[in-house]
C-alpha cells in the first residue's frame, strides 16, 4: 500500500483533490486539500458535450493535482460525476487525462456517487445511528440519499445542479421574476419522486455536503449575527426559515443585479449561487427539512474511505461488503434458482484457485468471477431466450449494483454475458472496446465460468468438488461427484463447454470423474 | 371481416397454408390445406443466414399460397418461426415476400409460437381440462408447453429441430454410432431446463403436434399391426416403449444406410427423420412421457383461432384477453406503483378518445396506448436512471408478453420509451427504422401519454378526469381536479410536457382546470 491515498473528484463546477494518510484505526489524516473551479460543464448547454476549452482546463488541473499527489507519494483514485457521465464525447477527456496527466478517470453512476457521498458524510458527522437525509448540490446534479447505519434506504441523482439550472433558466444574465418562478417550479417538479421516498422512509437529521449549501448556511449565520470566522463549517446548522430567507434575498438581489454587493458571498460563486440556493430552498420546503447541518466531507472523502476499505480487505481480500451485498440483492431480485448460481460460484472459485497463477489472474478477478457467477442468470427476469445478453444489460444498467467502478461492472457484466452461447468475439462491440489485457481477463473468467455451469447442469449439486491439474498434454479437470451420484450429464456438459478454456490455455482439456478423497 | 381466414406457417422445414371459415359458434371449418417442403433453413449450417436458393423457393411458395387464399377471398396472416427468426439477413426474405407475394410475414418469438401451438392443439383434442404437455418438433426448433385450461404454465422454444440436428450431427450422410450418441446426448442436455419445469408442474396428457411426431406414431402403429389407413391421425397414440423402439430402429437403419427400405416412411422425410425421432425419443425418456397423442392441429390452427379472437372483439374490441393479461403480468412483476400507471392509462385513454378521430388513430392504437401506459415504468426494475430506455428493452425482449405481433410489441415498446425525456428523433435507430406512417402513430401515442403522465405527477390521483377540445387557436386540455384538490403541479407538468402533442397537432396546447361537471 502506498504511503498515502489521494482522491480526485471531477465535478461539473469544481475539481477537488484530497490527500490523506490512514492511521492504525483507519481514520484518515488529511495531508492536503485543493479545489479548483474548472467549470467543466460550462459552455455546452445541454451537457451532452464537453467544450474543448473546458477539457483543456480540466486536463491542466488534473496534471497539477497528479503532481501534488506524487509529491506526497499518494496513490490516486479519480472519479468523475455528471458533467463527464452525460457527455457523449467524454472519451476525449478520459484519453487526454490518461495520456497527459497520468490519471485514470473512473466515471461513476449517480447512485454510486450518492453512496460515496453518504460514506464521506458519515466520516465527518456523528450521525451513524440516526436516519439521515444527505443532500449534495453540485454543478450538474443533486444527490439525495436516505440512509441509516451506513445502509442506503433510497438514493437518487437528480439533474438539478447550480451550473445546469443557471444555463437553463438564467442564461441571459439578470433573471426576471418569471424566470425565477420557472426555475422554482422545475426544482419542485423534479423533486417529486424523492418526496415519495421521504414519505415512505422519513428521516431525523438533514445533512448538506457541498459548496452551495455551505455558502447558504454561511449567509444565514451572518444574517443572524453569528459572524465570527470559523475554522471549520462542519456541523454548523441553519433552520428551514433561514435557508428560505437567504434564497429569497439572493433571488431578489439577482433580479436587481446587486449580487456583487451581497456581503459574505464568494465572488467565484456569484453567477451560480441563485440557482444553487433555489435548489436548496426546494429541498428544504418540499422534503420537509426543518434544519440542515453542513458536512465538510463529501464525495472525495467517500472515495478515500472506499479505497481504504478495499485495500484493507488485506490477505482475505474479497469484494467489499457493500459490493458483495449489492450483488446478492440484485441476484435475489432476479434469479429464480439462486441456490444453483451459488453452487456454480463455489465450483468456479475452486477452478479459479487452481488456474489463476497460470493465467496471471489477481484477487480482484476472483471477486469479479464470483459476482459474475452469482449474476449470470439475472437476465432470466427479462426472458429465457438470449438471457445471457439480458444479464449483461441488467448488470450494466442496474442501480442496485454499488461499490464497483465502471470498469469492474463492465467486466462482471461481460463475464456473465459469456456464460453461455457465443464465446467472446472481436465483432461484439462491448468486447472489442476493451484493451487486449482486459479482453484476456474476460476470456479467462468466462472460460472458467462456462465449465463451472456445466458442472451443475441439472441444478442439483451432483458435483461436490472440482480441481484443475496439469495432465499429460492436457489440463485435467477432476470432478468429485456427490455421494451416490454419477453426475454423467455434468461431466459431459462440462467437457462440451470447455472449448474456450482450452483456447485460453492453449491446451487440450479433459474432464474426468475421481473418487471422493478418503476421509483422513 | 373477410369471408374466410388463411394462416400461413413459414417453418424451417415446411410451409403450411390453411384456409377456413368460422361458423356462428366460432368453430373453424377448414376449406383447404396445403403443405410444401421448402427447407428454408437448409444449406446455411449455423442458421444465421438464409441461402438465396432457399429464399427463392420460399417466396415462390408464398406467392402460390397467396393465390389460393385470394381464390377463397381469405384474409391472410402469415407467421415465421426459427429459420427466419434466427437469420440475421431475414429482411431480404420479408421484403421479397411483401413485394413479390403480397404477404406480410410476422416473425414471432419462440414463446409466442408455443402459445399458438397450444391454442391449436386445444382446438383439435378434448384436453382442455387436463394438464397437458405439448411437444412440437419442427425443422429448426422444438416447442414445449405445459398448460391447463388454456393457461400456459411453462413454455420453451429449444433449438432442437430435425433439420438443425441433421446438419449439425449427420451432415456427412450415413451417421456413425458415435454421431448418433453425440446427437442423443445433445438432446438430453438441451432438455434439462424443461425437465425442471416438468418436475415442478407435472402433466396428465402428452400431445405431439408435428409431422415428425405423426410419422413416428404411424411407424409405431404399423409395427403393432394397426396398419389400416386412417382418414386422420388426430388422437392416435403411441406408448413410450413404442416411440423408443421406432427411434432405435430408425437409428440402426440410418447407420446401415437402409432408411429408404423402411416401410411406411415418407420419402420426403427420410433424410431428417433420424434426428427428429431422436428428439422425440429424448422428450419421451427425459420428460417422463408414458404415451403420446397426435394432434393434427398445430401452429397454423392456433394462428387462425388467435386471428378470430382478435376479430371477434367486435365493437368493444380491446387487446385480446391473453395480450391484456400478459401486459398486466409484466407490469405487476416490474412496476412498484402500478396504481399510478393504471391511473395514467385511464387518463391517456380519455385523451385518446377525444383526439383519435383528428389524428386518424384506430382501435388497435387505443389498445397499444393502454399497454404502453401500463408498461411505461417496467424499466424501473433495472434502474431509475434512464428507465424509459430500460422499459423499451424489457418490453422488447420480455417473454411474458404474448398475444401481440412483433410490430405491435415494437410500437408499445417505443411509446413506452418516449414517455419521458427525449421526443422521437430520426437519430434514434429504432424509431428511424419505422415507416413514416408508423412513426406518426408512435409520435401521436407518445404525445398523449406524456400529457397523461404529467396529469398524475404526484402519483396521488389529484386529477379526476380530462377532456381535449378545440379552443381558440389552440387545443384546450380541460382538467377536472379531484374533489378538494387544486392539482397545481399536475396542471403545470401536463402543460410542460405537451410540446410533442402541440407538434403532432401543429397547434398550441393549453391546459386549464375546469370545475367538476355538476351532478345532473
Amino acid at each position: 500500500m502506498a504511503d498515502a491515498l489521494a482522491a480526485i473528484d471531477v465535478g461539473t463546477n469544481s475539481f477537488h483533490l484530497v490527500v490523506a494518510r490512514a492511521d492504525a484505526d483507519d481514520r484518515l489524516d488529511v495531508v492536503t486539500r485543493e479545489k479548483e473551479q474548472v467549470r467543466l460543464g460550462e459552455g455546452a448547454g445541454d451537457m451532452k458535450h464537453l467544450s474543448p476549452e473546458a477539457v483543456d482546463r480540466g486536463v491542466a488541473v488534473l496534471r497539477r493535482f497528479r503532481g501534488l499527489a506524487d509529491a506526497h507519494g499518494a496513490e490516486v483514485r479519480c472519479v468523475a460525476t455528471s458533467a463527464v457521465r452525460e457527455a457523449e464525447d467524454h472519451d476525449t477527456f478520459l484519453d487526454r487525462a490518461r495520456a497527459e496527466a497520468g490519471v485514470e478517470v473512473e466515471v461513476i453512476a449517480g447512485v454510486e456517487e450518492a453512496r460515496l457521498i453518504h460514506l464521506g458524510v458519515l466520516s465527518a458527522l456523528p450521525v451513524f445511528d440516526e436516519r439521515i437525509l444527505v443532500c449534495d448540490i453540485g454543478g450538474g446534479s443533486t444527490e439525495l440519499v436516505l440512509g441509516q447505519r451506513g445502509e442506503t434506504l433510497a438514493a437518487r441523482s437528480l439533474k438539478l445542479g447550480a451550473v445546469r439550472l443557471t444555463s437553463r433558466f438564467f442564461a441571459d444574465g439578470t433573471p426576471s421574476k418569471s424566470e425565477l418562478q420557472a426555475c422554482r417550479t422545475h426544482v419542485r417538479g423534479t423533486l417529486v419522486p424523492f418526496e415519495r421516498a421521504v414519505r415512505r422512509h422519513g428521516f431525523e437529521v438533514a445533512v448538506g455536503s457541498s459548496g452551495t449549501i455551505e455558502q447558504v448556511v454561511r449567509l444565514a449565520r451572518r444574517a443572524a449575527g453569528d459572524d465570527e470566522p470559523l475554522r471549520t463549517w462542519n456541523g454548523v446548522t441553519a433552520t428551514a426559515e433561514e435557508v428560505v430567507a437567504v434564497a429569497g434575498d439572493l433571488a431578489r438581489a439577482a433580479r436587481k443585479g446587486t449580487l456583487d454587493d451581497v456581503e459574505g458571498l464568494d465572488p467565484k460563486r456569484v453567477d451560480i449561487i441563485t440557482a444553487g440556493a433555489l435548489i436548496l430552498e426546494g429541498v428544504v420546503e418540499h422534503l420537509g427539512v426543518t434544519e440542515i447541518t453542513v458536512s465538510e466531507a463529501a464525495l472525495r472523502e467517500g472515495v478515500l474511505l472506499d479505497t481504504l476499505q478495499r485495500l484493507r480487505g488485506g490477505s482475505a481480500h474479497h469484494v467489499t461488503d457493500v459490493g458483495r451485498r449489492s450483488v446478492r440483492h440484485l441476484a435475489e431480485a432476479n434469479d429464480t434458482d439462486l441456490a444453483h448460481s451459488e453452487w456454480v460460484a463455489s465450483l468456479a472459485l475452486q477452478l479459479f484457485d487452481d488456474l489463476a497463477p497460470g493465467l496471471g489472474l489477481d484477487r480482484d478477478c476472483r471477486d469479479h468471477l464470483e459476482a459474475a457467477a452469482l449474476l449470470a442468470n439475472v437476465g432470466l427476469a427479462v426472458s429465457h431466450d438470449g438471457h445471457h445478453k439480458h444479464s449483461y444489460y441488467v448488470i450494466r444498467h442496474s442501480d442496485r449494483l454499488v461499490g464497483f467502478t465502471d470498469a469492474e461492472i463492465e467486466r462482471i457484466a461481460l463475464v456473465a454475458r459469456y456464460h453461455r452461447k457465443s464465446a467472446p468475439k472481436p465483432r461484439h462491440p462491448e468486447f472489442a472496446r476493451l484493451d487486449p489485457a482486459e479482453q484476456q481477463v474476460v476470456r479467462a473468467l468466462a472460460a472458467i465460468l462456462r465449465v463451472a455451469i456445466g458442472l451443475d447442469r441439472t441444478h442439483s449439486r451432483r458435483v461436490a468438488a472440482v480441481r484443475a491439474r496439469p495432465g499429460k498434454g492436457a489440463l485435467r479437470i477432476e470432478v468429485t461427484p456427490a455421494p451416490g451420484e454419477a453426475a454423467e450429464l455434468e461431466l459431459f456438459t462440462a467437457e462440451e463447454r470447455s472449448g474456450l478454456l482450452a483456447e485460453v490455455l492453449d491446451t487440450a482439456v479433459e474432464v474426468v470423474a475421481v473418487d471422493a478423497a478418503p476421509v483422513p
